[in-house]
């Protein structure tokens, strides 16, 4: 019906209030090059993002291939790079063949929906990732969300189900940086011939030997039915993501899965740093070893001042807050004594619980520990403790 | 049911025999730096990606601010880079905000997602891009397929809905290269208070007054109810994706678009390149002309010998071809006398038709237009003419 000239976007401004009202509005705050603060919230796990070898790979692959793929990986976006970097991450975390993608967004969106489709069932665990829970949104599949790290429930929920299924999970929580039970949900998988799909976004780099990845780790890398999801946005630095697997998943992929097909393929620039990355990490794999160093220091450090933190599984330190309005505070308290950390909170919890995110960055000194903890500890609400 | 041990992807081997059978195969063909090809096939419509002001900017933002964001634009990821980004895409483009995403593709689940949503309309024109179908499969709102560039058809929808509806188009079709009836569009959308949705990734740099794209054109950039997403990857030469808008509506989006809050931001370098192409695009405004005029060219050249091409509205020149096997061998005998072309066919082509596709770059000279032209009609098949 015909309704006059009226504003499209009202309901926006009562969205707006309702959040403001909530105290949960967010801002962007974009930071100066030069920061002397002490970053304990990025995921440069293995500090590799301002590494020269690895701003050089990009600064000479923007000079060498141009600063954009310049058109899908199936037109004129796929360059030996490109290639090269694929052949790189599947031999380093132990895969038949990979497939790179602009983010690990895009190839959660694009392992999803090309490895499931219409009929068949993805069981998917509830804290998984916004990317795997969007990705099971577009896959037409039906979608079963089964309890966190239960492989049990993934079990119920296979033996339900006739015909085609695959099971997700993260490797390693985002939130509360705890690691899936990976090697129980391949063995769930292996009996009912179902496929795994492991989003290994904060294990590579951090879990597995040098750094190989979670999958690597829990002796799944290269399995049959196994796939894996990378990004390339933390532990390496850059951006982009990848999808790793048997050679026929990666070519099923090439010719069905949308986000590959009509995107842009990654820049060069963001290719040639995760490459160099990759290959700094194999000729210092102790680099994975020190950034779970640093993390259980990060945890032994505050749980024996009485604050409570999930003991990390890999480079993620999550320490419970007692409302939102008490983590930002904490948060912005700390950022007042020279220490960034994250801040998690509705409706970026998927449990409604916030709490503040500290990682673990492989190139942090002792001192630097030492000087976190110490902030965060000082700058606790009481009910933390 | 336990189904013993077998085989979780058995069926990709069966799509892929259908594939094959039915020469429908798709591979990655990577390119070397090197190549002495003439590339018509790429986005890069303004011959920007290897521009030397482009590839420098990208180099020093990977030099200055590392190979990567390192984290959500929320927590980590924004840069005072991304911020001067975003306030020149909007400046450029006459709207009073933006938003910088990973790509064009999440910029366009992003705004889909947030401006819909459960119980609302979006009206989304038949041929709309890949990203946009998926963003209205994402968003949960009623999806109306409407018949391709028909106003009335939008405007019946719309007349037919009661509550929040959203009207999405492509500025320019990515297969055809044929612009959309924005101003008719836009006013269907005004009269029913719907807000308009213009994906102008092939309008940015070629079309509008010096190439501030298709909206700006239409006279719509600015206007209340307007929104636009852009892609980085094309004119700019780049990579990433930007939606422009009412500052509350950016706002919005920020808060509540999940491509934009659980996705790393976009590396430095593709920020500091599409950056430099956007300022180089003011300084030499004339460079959308150019475009524009070279596509014009190519599809007199091929006309005028006798071959069905659409005629362009921006740098997109779609020619038809017979059959998709005639495509394929079109497109690799093109190859071979050194000219690189894209072929588009099922399934990356909504109707089924296959053709090549050419686009023009502000960059190719006279006698590369008529080089071009010259091997097209040569290795036409004769079903072609
Ligand atoms: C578990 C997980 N998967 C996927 C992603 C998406 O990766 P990207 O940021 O590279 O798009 C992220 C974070 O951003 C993540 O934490
Ligand atoms: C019309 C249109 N919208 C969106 C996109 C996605 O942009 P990007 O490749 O930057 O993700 C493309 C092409 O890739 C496109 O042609």
């Amino acid at each position: 019906m015909p309704q006059g000239p009226f504003d499209p976007f009202d309901w926006i401004d009562e969205q707006a209030a309702v959040r403001a009202k909530a105290g949960l509005v967010r801002t962007l705050r974009p930071r100066s090059a030069e920061s002397a603060l002490l970053d304990l919230a990025s995921n440069d796990y293995l500090g590799l993002t301002h590494h020269p070898e690895v701003t050089s790979a990009a600064a000479e692959a923007a000079r060498r291939w141009g600063a954009g793929a310049t058109g899908s990986r199936l037109v004129t976006g796929s360059t030996r790079l490109h290639a090269e970097l694929e052949r790189e991450l599947a031999d380093f975390c132990g895969f038949e063949a990979a497939l790179v993608l602009s983010s690990g967004y895009a190839a959660n969106l694009a392992a999803l929906t090309a490895l499931s489709g219409h009929g068949s069932l993805i069981v998917s665990d509830a804290l998984n990732h916004a990317s795997i829970v969007d990705g099971c949104r577009l896959s037409r599949a039906t979608t079963s969300v089964v309890p966190h790290a239960d492989p049990d429930a993934v079990r119920k929920t296979l033996d339900a189900h006739d015909g085609r299924a695959l099971a997700v999970t993260d490797s390693v929580f985002s939130v509360d940086g705890d690691a899936a039970p990976l090697a129980e949900l391949a063995a769930a998988c292996r009996a009912y011939g179902a496929a795994l799909l492991v989003d290994d976004a904060h294990g590579l780099g951090v879990l597995g030997d040098g750094g190989r990845g979670a999958p690597h780790a829990a002796g799944l890398a290269g399995a049959d039915g196994v796939v894996a999801t990378l990004t390339l946005s933390k532990s390496l630095g850059s951006q982009g993501g990848a999808v790793l697997g048997p050679a026929r998943v990666i070519d099923h992929l090439v010719n069905t899965a949308r986000t590959f097909i009509f995107d842009t393929g990654l820049a060069p620039a963001a290719a040639g740093a995760a490459l160099a990355s990759a290959r700094l990490l194999r000729r210092e794999p102790e680099l994975a070893g020190r950034a779970r160093t640093v993390a259980a220091s990060l945890h032994g450090g505050l749980t024996d001042a009485g604050l409570s933190a999930v003991r990390p599984d890999a480079a993620v330190v999550s320490v419970l807050a007692p409302s939102p309005e008490a983590a930002v505070r904490w948060a912005a308290d700390c950022r007042a004594a020279g220490l960034v950390v994250g801040c998690f909170r509705p409706p970026s919890v998927p449990d409604g619980i916030s709490r503040l995110r500290l990682t673990a960055r492989a190139d942090l000194t002792d001192a630097q520990v030492a000087q976190a903890v110490a902030t965060v500890v000082r700058t606790a609400p009481s009910a933390a403790f």
